[in-house]
C-alpha cells in the first residue's frame, strides 16, 4: 500500500489491452489450489495437484458445494486454465490477476457473480505501513472460486476449520453462506487492523499530552495517508453488499440477507471509525504544530530574563570600570558593597517583574 | 464515549455471527426488570422477579397497555428468554445487547417496530467526558419494551411516576404515545448536556476574552471529539423520528403524530446547537492559537527594549574603560558626569521612540 | 441573540409537552393589543382593552379587514384566549410564545396559514451584538394577526400610517398585501442591520489597511458569530416565501405574487450580503494574523540591528580594556582616535549591510 | 463594485414597494437614445430626440428590425414613457432601473423576454477595482431594447458599425441574433477583463519568484474579493443562456441555438478562468505567507550569529580586563598575542559551525 | 499549459462567431495527412499530398474502414477542405481548431461522433511543465478521422504499427475499436506523467524525510497547479467513455463496450491517483511550513544557549573589572582563580540545565 508499489505496478501499460498479466510484485511461491466439497452430512479436503481436478463437472450430480481456493495468482497459466473449466469470462481472469484493481462486484453472462476486493496486511509496525491483498471471488451455482495474492498467511483458515469441524451454519447453508462467511472473515481483518492504528494513535495522543511526543509530523501524515488508502478500499466493498442485497440475485438465497445486512453494518462501522480517526489525526496534528510554537515561546522568554537581567548588570559593572580620573565613587569605602547591593536589587526587581509577567 | 472504549468493545471479532453476547463494558449488577400495566382508569406496577412473569399472553384479553423496562442488558439469558416470550428476531436481540449499534429503526416482520439509540451521561466533569448508553425500544401491539445498559440512574423515572399519578396525557394515549414520552426524555436529556457543554465554551471564551486562557489546546480538541461523537449518536435520531412520521406504521396513531413532530423539531435544534458550539470551539482555537503570538510579540519586544537601551550604555562605559595613555575626555573634570548625561540622553531617545512604535 | 440568552431560554425541559409557556427573558411590560379594520373606503383602528373585543364574528358581514396587533406574547392566557376566539390549533399557539422556535410556514386544517420568523434588533453597538425578536402571522380569511415579542419600537407603525393616510397600495388590496407589506418591512429592517455591520466592516477594514487595527481576533469572531446566526434566521424565510409563491393557497391571490417574488429575490439579497461580509470577515481574520507576523519580523529586525552594530563596538573597546602589560596599541599616541575610527567604519559597514538587506 | 457603493445604494429602502427609483450613482448626463432599424436590404440609424418616436407601431407594417439602445436608466420618465409605448411591465421597469438587481432571465406575459446582466469595467488599475454596469435587453418580437447605465464608452459600438457595413450575419438574421451579438461582445469583454487579471497575478507571482513581492495580503484579499464578485455576476449568465437554450420560446429561432451553445460554453470558460485564478491567489497567499517566515527566519539566523561569535569574544576580553593583582597572564610578553589567536581561533570554529549547519 | 499561454490564446475575441481561426501557438510545420485503409485482410497506408485523396466516397464499395490521421490543425484551408469532403459541421470543424476547447463529446446530425480531448506531454522536467496538444476525433461510418495539433511525436504510432503487422484485434473489429485504441493510448500517456509526476513527489518526499528539501513552496504549489490542470482535463473524459457506454450509439457496436468499460476504469484510476497526489503534495507543503517553525526553533535554542551561558560569565569579569579602591577579593592570592572556578561551575549549571529542558 506505499505510495511506490502502487505506482510501478502498472507495467503492461502500451501491451495491447485484453492480455493476462500479473502486474503486482514478483512471486516465487508456485499456486496452490485446495479444493473443498461438503454439504450438511459430507466434508471432503484437498490440495489439487493437477488443475483439472477442480473441474465442476461433477457439479451437477452431486448435492454438495464445491469451494475452490487459490492461492497465488501470478501464474497466469493456472488463472486461464481454471477459467476454462468454469467458463469465465476472460475479462473477469483479468480482474483476478489485475493487483490494481479496486473493489467492485459485476455480475457476468454465464449468471457468474464477480467480486474482487482487499485484504488488508500490517508490513510493517514502525512507521506503520499497509499492505494490500488482491482477493477475489466467484459465486456460481453451487460453487465459490477464491483467489488470494500470496499464500503465505491465509486468513481463510477458520473458515476451512469451521467446515471441517461441522461447526456453525457454514456447513448447512450454501455457497452464498460461504461467500459471506469469508467476506465477513475480511471485514473482521480490517477491526482488527484498525485496533493497531487506533493503538498508535492513543499512544501519540498520550505523548502529546504528556508533552514529550516522540514522532514527527511526516509520521503523521504517513498515518493519515494509510488511513486514507484503507478508506478508499472499503468504501467501495459497502457499496458490494449493498448491491449484493439490492439485486435480487438467484444466487444469494433468502437465509442468508440477514448475514449481509449485518455485514453491511459493520463495514459501515469500519469506515466511521476510519474517518474518526482521521478527524483524531488532524486534531494531532494541530496540537503538534501548536507545541512547536509554545517551545519556541518558551524558549524566548528564558532568552529574554537572562538578557534583561544580565544586561543591567554588565552595564553598572562596566561603569565602574570606566578609567575616569575622577570618579568620586571609587574611592569611597564601601563603594563596592554598595553597587553589590544595588545590583541585587535590580536583579530582584527584575525577577518579581517576570513573575508578575508569569514568565517564569 | 471515549476512544479506548469504543474499541475495546469489538470482542467478538472472530466467533460465528449471529451469536448474542454483551460487548459493553463488564457489569456486576444483574438485570432488573420492571412491569407496569395501565389504561386510563388503572395501573398496576411490578419488579419481576421470574421472567416469565412478562409474558404477554394476557395482554389481548385485558385492554390495557404493558410496558416492560429492562434495567441491564448483560445476561443474554435475560434477554434470550424476554426474546422469546415476546417472540423476537434473533438479530433484533443481538442489536439490544450489541451497544456498539449505532441508533437505527427497523421494522420486523411480526409487525414490531425496533428502536435503539445512545442515552447520554457526563461522565467526568473536568475535562469532560461524555458517556453513551445503549438504549432500545421494542414497540408493540399494545406493549412496549425498553432496554437499558445500565441499572444505576434511571431516567425514565419521571414518566413511571407520571403513570403512577395519573398525570398527563400518557395514561389516556396507547403505547405509541408511551415511547414518545420516552424518547422525548432522552432528548430532554440531551439539553441538560448541551447546556453543560454550553457552560464550558462560556468560561472558555470569558478566560480568553480576560486573556488568561487556563485551558490547552488538546483540551479544546478533546471537547471537540465529544460533540463530534454527540453529533454522530443525535443524527440517525432524527432521521428515525422522520421515519416514524413518514411510514405509515399502524402503530403509531394520529394523535401522536403532531407530538413526534414536535420531538422531531427539537432533535433538529439539538443538532443545530451542537453545530453552533463545533463552530465556536473552532473559533476559540484559532483565537488560542493566535493569542500564542501575541504572547511571543510580547516577550520580544521586551527583550528588544532592554537590548536596545543596555547596549549602547554598556559600549559607552566600555569605550571609557580602554586603558589608551592618551584619551583627553578621561583627565577632564566632569567627563564622568557628562557620560552620565549623554547615557540618560541615549536611554530618553530610545524609550521616546519604542512608545512611538508603540512597542511600550 | 447572545449565546447564554439562547440557551437558557428551554426553562420547560422537563415538563409535558403540549403545554403554553413563554420561554424567553421576562418582560413586565403588559400584552397591548391593537386592532385595525379597514377597506378601501373605510379605516377604523382601536387598541384593544378586552380581548373579546377581537372577536371576528362580525367578520363575514362586513366586507373589511381586519388586523389584529399582539405587542407580547409572555401572558399565555392572552394568547389562550385569542386562540379560542379565532380557533387556532394549540401546537400554533405554542409556536406563538416559544421565542427559540426557528422561521417556518406551517398551513393549519382550519385553512389558516401561520408564519413565524425573526425581526433583529442591534441591541448594542460596541461590541455590535443582534438581538432576535419573535415575531408571528396568523393569515385567515379577510383577518391577519400578527405577534411580537416586546412592545418597545413597534416597527410596524410605518404600516398603521399607511392605513390610516390610505397611502398605498395597502387599503385596496387584501390581507395578504397586508402581510406582505409587513414581511417587506422586517426584511428591509435586515438592509439596515447589514448596513450597520457592512460600517463596522469598513472601518476595520481602513484600520488594517492604515495599519493600526483597533480589534482584536475575538472581536472579529464575535462578529463572524452574529452574521452566522443573521444568516441561520433568514435562510428559512427565503424558504418561506418561495413556499408561498410554490402552494397554490387561496389566501395569496394573484395580484399579490409578484410583490411576493420581489420579497423573495430582496432575501436572497440579504443572504448574498451577508455571505460577501463572512468572506470579508474570514480575509480580516487572515491579514490580522499575518499582521501579527509582520509585526514580529520587525520588533525582531530592530533587535538584530542593535545587536549587530554593538557587540562588534562592545568587543572592540572590551579589548583595549584589557590590562596586558605589553600591549602595543595603548601606548601609541592617536591609538584611542584609530580605534574611534574603525568604530565608525565598522557601524557604517554595517548599516549599509542592512539598508542592502532591507532591513532599515 | 466596491464594497461601499454596493451597500449604500438601497436608499428606497422603506418606500412602498413598485415605485420607480434609480438607485446608481448620480450620473448628470442625461439619457440618450439611439434608434437602429435594418433588415438584409435596409438600414437606418437615428439619435432619438422625442421619445415618441421610438413607437413600435410601425413595426408590423414593415418587416425589418428595430433596435432601441438606451443609454442611461436614471431618469424614471424616459424609462417609464418607453415602457408605455412597448407596453412593458411595470415591474420590468423597475429592474432596468435598479442597477443592485442581479443577472437573471424573465419572461413576461406579453411574451417579451427581459435579460439584466452586467458589464464590467476595470475602474482603476492600481489596485485593481472593476466597476459593474447594469445592462438590460427586452426583447419582442422584431425589436430589441437595449438599456446601459452610463452613456460613457458604448461597448456595443462594434455591434452599430457591423450592422451599418453589413458586414457578418448580424444583418440577414432576426432580432435574437442581434440579442446574440450584443451578449457575445459583454462575455468578449469579461476575457478582456480576465486577461489584466491575469497580467496582474502574473506580475505578482514573477515577483514572489523573484524573493522581492511589491504586494501586501491585503492587495492579494481585495483581488480575491473582486474575482468573487466578478464570479457572482457571471454564475447566473451562464444560467440565463442555457435557460435560452432550454426554454422552447418563439423569440429565439433554431439558427441562433448553436451560437447560444458557443455562448454558453464560453461562459463556462470564463467561470473556470475565474475559478483557476482563486485558486492562484490562495496558493499566492500561502507563499506569501510562507515568505514572512522565511524572512523572520532569516533575521534570526543573522542575530544568532552575531551574538554567538562577539559574545565568547567580549567574554574573554573581559577576563583580562580584571583587575586582580596576581594574573600571572597579564605579565607574559606576547599573553596580548595569544589572546588574539584564541580568538581568532574561536571565531574560525564558530564560522565552520555555522556553515555546517547551512546559517551561513 | 503554462498559465500565460492559456490567457494569450483567445486572440479572436472580437471577431464575428463562426469563423475558423487557429488560436493555439504558431507552428511553422505544415499539416500533414495520413491514409490508412485496412480491414481483417487488407491493409493500406499512404502520405496524403492532396487533400482531395482523403475522399470517403468510394466508402461505401469497399468494405474496408478508413482512417484519415491529420497532424497539425493550423491551417484553417485544409482542414475546412476536410470539413466539405467528409460532409461536417462548420462548429465541428471550430471545435477541432480551437485548441482551448475543453474535453466534449457531441453527435451531429449526419450520425457523426465528434470526440475532443487533450493529450499531455511533459514540456519541461525542471521545474515539471505539462503541455496539452488538441486533439480530436471524428467517429462515422467505415471511417475515423483524428486531429492532432502538432507533428512532432505523434503517440498513434503504436496503433498504425500494430495495423501494418496485423497484430491485436485493431484489424478485425471496425472504426469504433480503432477510436477505442487511440483513446487507450492517450490514457496510458497520462499513466507515464503520472508516474513522472510520483517520481518527483518520491523525490521531494524522502527529502523531507532527509531534513534536507531542495525545493521550495512555490515550487509546490506550481506542482499543485499542473495536477490540479491535468485534473480538470481528465476529468471530462471520464464523461465521454460513459456518455459513449450510455448512449445507444449504432456507431459503438456491442463487442466494443467491455473495452470501454475498461477505459473508464482506466481514467477513473488516472483521476483518484491525481487526488492522492494532490493531497500528498497538501501534506509535504504543510510538513514543508512546519520544518520552518522547526529550523526557527533551533536556530532560537543556539541563540539562547550562547546568551544564557556568556551573559553571566561577562557579567562576573565586568565585576573584577571595576576600578573601586577597595575591593578586597583582587588582592588576595588566588582570587583570579577563584573567579575562573565559579565561571566554570557556572557554565557546567548552565549546559546541564539546557540538557534536561532538551535544548541541547
Amino acid at each position: 500500500m506505499s505510495k511506490r508499489r502502487q505506482r510501478s505496478n502498472r507495467k503492461n501499460l502500451l501491451t495491447s489491452p485484453g492480455t493476462l498479466t500479473y502486474v503486482g510484485p514478483e512471486i516465487e511461491l508456485k499456486t496452490e489450489i485446495k479444493r473443498v466439497d461438503f454439504n450438511a452430512r459430507f466434508h471432503r479436503e484437498e490440495v489439487v495437484r493437477n488443475i483439472a481436478a477442480c473441474a465442476p463437472d461433477q457439479l451437477n450430480k452431486d448435492p454438495y458445494i464445491t469451494w475452490i481456493d487459490v492461492d497465488g495468482i501470478h501464474e497466469s497459466h493456472v488463472i486461464g486454465k481454471l477459467g476454462q473449466l468454469f467458463r469465465l469470462h476472460p475479462l473477469l481472469l483479468e480482474d483476478v490477476m489485475n493487483t490494481e484493481q479496486k473493489p467492485k462486484l459485476e455480475h457476468y453472462d454465464g449468471g457468474n457473480l464477480f467480486i474482487t476486493l482487499k485484504m488488508l496486511h500490517v508490513e510493517e509496525e514502525e512507521p506503520l505501513c499497509l499492505n494490500a491483498e488482491h482477493v477475489s471471488f466467484v459465486l456460481g451455482n453451487r460453487y465459490l472460486l477464491s483467489f488470494q495474492e500470496e499464500r503465505t498467511g491465509d486468513i481463510f483458515v477458520p473458515v476451512i476449520e469451521r467446515l471441517k469441524a461441522s461447526v456453525g451454519k457454514t456447513r448447512r447453508y450454501g455457497a452464498d453462506y460461504l461467500l459471506y462467511a469469508l467476506l465477513d472473515i475480511i471485514v473482521d481483518n480490517y477491526f482488527l487492523i484498525l485496533e493497531k492504528i487506533g493503538d498508535k494513535l492513543d499512544q501519540m495522543e498520550d505523548q502529546i499530552i504528556n508533552g514529550s511526543p516522540k514522532f514527527s509530523l511526516p509520521e503523521l501524515y504517513a498515518l493519515k495517508r494509510e488511513l486514507t488508502l484503507f478508506r478508499r478500499l472499503v468504501w467501495p466493498l459497502r457499496e458490494i453488499i449493498a448491491q449484493l442485497l439490492r439485486d435480487d440475485n438467484p444466487l444469494i438465497t433468502r437465509d442468508v440477507t440477514p448475514y449481509l445486512r449485518d455485514l453491511h453494518d459493520h463495514s459501515m462501522q469500519v469506515i466511521e471509525t476510519i474517518d474518526s480517526y482521521r478527524e483524531l489525526l488532524a486534531s494531532l496534528v494541530d496540537v503538534h504544530l501548536s507545541s512547536l510554537s509554545n517551545r519556541m515561546n518558551s524558549v524566548m522568554k528564558t532568552l529574554t530574563i537572562f538578557s534583561a537581567i544580565f544586561m543591567p548588570l554588565t552595564f553598572i559593572v562596566g561603569v565602574y570600570g570606566m578609567n575616569f580620573e575622577n570618579m568620586p565613587e571609587l574611592t569611597t569605602r564601601y563603594g563596592y558593597f554598595v553597587v553589590w547591593g544595588i545590583m541585587i536589587l535590580v536583579t530582584i526587581v527584575l525577577v518579581v517583574y517576570f513573575r508578575w509577567r508569569k514568565w517564569m
